[in-house]
């Protein structure tokens, strides 16, 4: 039920001539907060949780790649430079058997006044064992770890 | 009804350390083939008519911003580098107030063997006036200009 | 005579199909690195000082535009995936009327072993006023907060 | 003593959010550039030559990795975002045992009144057997093929 927050510091270059994170670099915000979840790399918080330690093991070894199947973004509004990083709230939205859906919602800076959801957003990814190239399945211990995090997906609203 | 044929060149640093394009910059090659379109940057061919141009005139202006509202990728297949441009095919899936919904088949170059579907996408476009910040209607020579355009947006296939 | 380390983390699609930190990322590493020093965005620490601010201060605000004239970087040793932030050594080599030479030392992360120096790098940067577009004197204030960061420009040993 | 003239097309998120192409943007273009002349990909015109190809022939072959051991660019005059391809002019500058330095003037699209040079720029590449990882010796066929395209090197005037 808890999400992961994931602080993500944007780069300059994120921005393209309208001033705003540029819509493909927030893609690449997103892989950023998945790798830090899934890999352990970067700093992140769990609600209610004192030192959390990045949830999702099996996936940091070199056995596994992660292929991304699918992605949905909502831009809810333009994100302008930020000195401090966002706060990207992530989550599980379904566990499958060789595939999962990441969740997120991409925030303003955490104790920034107003807080804005700037992005809603779900990736749905496919563990792939890299000597053969085939989809492997989801290992016990990944669904213990995950399991904890497993919520309702992403309701998007601006499906046409 | 008809499609439009835009050439997209992929860069070397579109590919990550898999080997493969990016999936954050998939989005870059979208953008560029909308570019292609809608300012009349680059090159295009629609099917059955020579000598085509951009059919989509209003927004190269520098008084209309084109906002990114959603987007939606399916990824079908790994993109390895390619010599020859991509061929991403694009149309219009809907036509709104002031919002439309570009869709893209994103092909192999065109004449190779054996054909590929590497992605299918669609973005909602939200055209804003770049004085006022606001959105503003789709003007009537818009709508003709893309009326031959028009055609089913594309069938997500992989939505949880 | 003090360097300022200011950690840098790796982005995935930093790197190219070779595996390793694309040439061009290098350039944005760098600037990343810049902005800690000259916004205050980010992280840094310099030797020998506790809770180290950022120093150079004039040119956070938005009245100053900071270009890029020049850069040369020498590329010593393939950057590959890393979890932990790259250090980034920063120091001033030349403090001009309107410019400055910012050098530079990319570095494994503090404490990795064996440590290894990835690249060398200097940058030309000029100080622009942005309502009128032309360069704009180093304040004396600007001077004062960067003297005690001046060092020998970075020896580059593989100019032909 | 003929440079070859490649035609590199800008994208849009080239540009950074103060409306121009990104000074790391600027080695990308200039990888772009390398590609079309090493490996044969997209298309380049010669000074006085019909339907020249790419001269550059054994460094396509997987077999040999081209590592960038050093590079240098002035950055002249900042480029806007432009329809029309930049017209990136390429020569060799030295040519040594395992490495040689390539050469750039980064100018506007061909054609284009008033003809500006926004940035001269110089890569040396280092040659590397991909079996082995060691630097490999330029063969005799590359040696004539490249040998019409050598020419003075860039004359930095902006190095301190």
């Amino acid at each position: 039920m808890s999400r992961i927050h994931v602080p993500i510091r944007l780069r300059w270059n994120d921005l393209d001539a309208y001033g705003h994170v540029n819509n493909a670099a927030m893609l690449t915000l997103l892989e950023e907060s998945r790798i830090s979840v899934f890999w352990g790399a970067g700093d992140l918080r769990v609600d209610g949780v004192n030192d959390a330690e990045a949830p999702i093991a099996d996936t940091r070894d070199a056995d596994t790649i992660t292929l991304v199947a699918r992605q949905e973004v909502e831009y809810l509004a333009p994100i302008p430079y930020l000195r401090e990083p966002l706060d990207v709230q992530l989550w599980i939205g379904r566990l499958g058997g060789a595939s999962l859906d990441v969740c997120y919602e991409v925030c303003s800076p955490e104790g920034a006044e107003p807080a804005i959801v700037f992005a809603k957003a779900a990736t749905t990814i496919v563990l792939v064992d890299a000597a053969s190239g085939r989809p492997r399945r989801i290992t016990e211990r990944e669904r213990e770890a995950w399991a904890s995090h497993i919520d309702a997906p992403v309701a998007f609203t601006k499906r046409s």
